[in-house]
């Protein structure tokens, strides 16, 4: 097992652990950003640490970095591993207090980050809508909290499909987001997203989809529909700091068409412009 | 620091830990029951294990015990500890599975106890309303999951305001569940407190409060209010499984009025008819 970093230190993954009174294994409360690592660089660092730290006043809990320190501390760990090409996952936790819900007395957060095999991109995803809400709009909607077993249920409510991926539907049965990634979908030459008011994460590849397509002169709609209009569409497809963009090719078991405009967005990232500077 | 139940073991509660990579402490990925132990006895066993054993069902997280097995297990770490009166809390975790939301390689799931110091009864509660939304029923509505960000914060919210214990409103911004209890108003000699449709945790002492009123032929009416009509009432209390009831006697800076009908639940779970055998 590889490296871990644990409150400042670099230790073994297998002796790494938190006290079962830890605040996020009792409540999941904390917080964690998951980045992409390429040739050594994680990428969008400045966009995931924005997050993360604003997520961290939000909650409450004090971070002991700031952006440059905790990203040489990053190169520390990824130089411990060897992980030139990896994903990286970046978790803050209350740390321990006393019984019950109160925060006040919990002064002592763990910052934990560890490295994980960069998977093989798929060349596509079947979709599932699950059963699964998005809870509305919310001041923690903003953040990768250590709230997610809505969306582990429906990861495997997706996965008893067949499916790759599931589809959290709004409280009014809106499209939302998967439960790894952001959800777009292509009309009318047209690029469209759910807004942030769905409660949707505000995902760091979804905001530099949006970027990119304001440089390639691609319109873009934030918007909502239905899940079974989608194969209507000209095309659909997810993004995620893992993987950038993924073709959706099938949405409960229909075939989906596959638009030219997803290609030139991949394409985008896969080789872009030096004028803009992003780098994925 | 007494000891704990740790996946069968009773261990140092000091030296109690589980893996960075529990599925618990990244994701909340578990649930967990609180009880009330006097003289020795968990309150209410069976409405609690009923409750975690289907919750544990709803996650698909296996739990190795039934009823009489994990109450046998209660005993040893009263024992061991020395807790005839304690709170006795009990944890189920997914375990430690592949990076990612997806639950199905995780096979390992991690059950921990522990016994925490009785507090003191408070005469009454202080209520503050909080800015915190309860997510709208859903299957996990029913269970206390391991996701309970939104009750922390609105819990810390309540405090800041000088409150004991802040209100969590539905979306519709009607009443719903204190952080860590249930709500109840009397109106028109009759006891109010908001349905479960309102996706609020149907409580262990909520349910036995119901009981009691029809012992009592006190009329019962599960309905909701918007927060600002409580102070119209004819007395406001929360119930849990620790203190009871508890009667809340300020609700954001208002005095709340006192009910009769309060005194009389309370009297009741004080010292309960033999024929009902509700023991609290």
């Amino acid at each position: 097992m590889k490296s871990v970093f644990l409150n400042g230190q670099i230790v073994p993954g297998e002796s790494a652990t938190v006290p079962i009174f830890d605040r996020a294994f009792l409540y999941g409360d904390g917080l964690f950003e998951t980045l992409r690592v390429s040739k050594g660089q994680p990428h969008l660092w400045d966009e995931h640490f924005t997050r993360f730290s604003a997520g961290a006043k939000v909650l409450g809990i004090a971070l002991a970095y700031d952006s440059t320190g905790l990203r040489k501390e990053v190169y520390k760990l990824l130089d411990a591993n060897g992980s030139a090409d990896a994903v990286l996952r970046i978790q803050l936790s209350r740390g321990v207090g006393p019984r019950g819900y109160s925060p006040r007395e919990a002064k002592s957060p763990v910052l934990v980050m560890s490295t994980h095999p960069l998977p093989t991109p798929p060349p596509s995803w079947k979709l599932a809508t699950t059963s699964f809400r998005l809870p509305p709009l919310s001041p923690l909607s903003a953040f990768k909290t250590g709230n997610k077993l809505g969306h582990v249920l429906a990861k495997a409510e997706a996965e008893e499909k067949g499916a790759d991926e599931g589809l959290l539907l709004t409280d009014g049965d809106h499209v939302g987001e998967g439960t790894c990634s952001n959800l777009f979908w292509i009309q009318l030459q047209t690029v469209c997203t759910p807004p942030e008011q769905a409660g949707i994460l505000p995902g760091i590849m979804r905001a530099a989809v949006l970027r990119a397509c304001e440089q390639l002169e691609i319109p873009v709609r934030q918007t909502t529909t239905r899940p079974d209009t989608l194969d209507q569409s000209a095309g659909v497809f997810m993004t995620l700091s893992t993987f950038g963009i993924v073709e959706a090719n099938i949405l409960d078991g229909q075939e989906l068409s596959r638009s030219p405009i997803t290609t030139k967005l991949r394409e985008y990232f896969e080789t872009p412009p030096k004028a803009v500077g992003v780098i994925l």
